[in-house]
């Protein structure tokens, strides 16, 4: 199936059977994610997979008692460093270099000019570029899903401050920014399944300079 | 092939040959993001598509001089509604109903609770929002250009009120985020294409609640 009609099938499921996600496929979206992107390959974000049927249920009220957070098998809660340090930077060039065979006694010269314009940002700047991140890797994930014929719902509708209190993230240098609910559509019961996909219309949704 | 085997093929294409890439491709790659989701469906982001030499050349010097700028066949400029108003939630659901067949005389309970919670925030918190639902066709269209094998670097690195600017976005109430540069890796020349892939390790990517 192409991508394009792996789109058009997919939606945002609001009634899901309760049925187990093969974990093959889920692996392959988080994956997907983790192959996505980023900016200068800094990938400041982590993926937090929830199976665990307690846990979910305390998700649930963070979530505003919205029935995927439970019905789904799996959540991927896409969740981004809360800011830029010289620490985290270093971690990923000095991985690079090793993995590339490079030179790694010091940081490169991009290495510093990259390191102090962000480190000149404020962790608020920070978090704005590092959601973003993690939104390129999760529009990848919702193609993968939607490849492999996997129901997910892109939710944004929770507490953040309340679910990184609950998965202490905070203490791992995250902040929860998005959450992928992952499962198989009910047979019935879902509102939205019937209803027609709507987009914005090409032509305006396209600007062209040519 | 695989998103997975796509994904490991692309990289950021650092010098590209200049050869145009198939009208058919790009407009492929443009309805992917188009399809993708956003919160709500509003779609807050346009896609902005530039093959103008003569504009590219312009937008170079915004870009620090980056080549891709220019070696690029098709730029996509990706930019996001700079706040949310009435007038534009109300098109998008007025739009949704006439094409499901729904009653549009007066908004839903869900579309006046929506546009208040929207409207409550300031413009740069509505940005923060519609810049990451920007992101999340970025992220669909970077998969589809990997499948469809066209050459696809994702740039950040310009002048962001220097190319509103240029292409009259204010107007239009957009702010660029973020470009993709489409084209084809030249055969050599670029310094990056024979370095290995290094991504963060899955253990260190996924953190689990099973």
């Amino acid at each position: 199936m192409s991508l394009l009609d792996a789109l058009n099938w997919r939606y945002a499921t609001k009634k899901m059977s309760g049925e187990k996600v093969p974990q093959e496929h889920v692996d392959q979206i988080i994956e997907a994610a983790r192959l996505a992107p980023t900016s200068s390959g800094l990938q400041p974000f982590r993926i937090i997979e929830v199976t665990d049927p307690e846990l979910k249920e305390k998700i649930k009220p963070v979530a505003y008692g919205q029935a995927q957070i439970t019905d789904a098998s799996h959540l991927l809660i896409f969740a981004a460093w809360d800011k830029y340090t010289e620490e985290r930077i270093r971690s990923v060039f000095s991985h690079a270099n090793q993995e590339r065979g490079l030179p790694d006694a010091s940081p490169s010269d991009y290495e510093v000019q990259l390191t102090g314009s962000l480190l000149s940002k404020t962790p608020e700047e920070n978090f704005a570029h590092t959601a973003r991140q993690a939104y390129i890797g999760f529009g990848v994930a919702i193609a993968e899903a939607a490849l492999l014929k996997v129901d997910a719902t892109p939710m944004e509708g929770f507490n953040n401050a309340e679910l990184d209190e609950l998965l202490g993230l905070k203490e791992r240098g995250l902040r929860s920014v998005t959450i992928l609910a992952l499962g198989h559509r009910a047979e019935s019961g879902d509102w939205l399944v019937n209803l027609k996909k709507v987009r914005t219309p090409a032509s305006q949704f396209l600007i062209e300079f040519n």
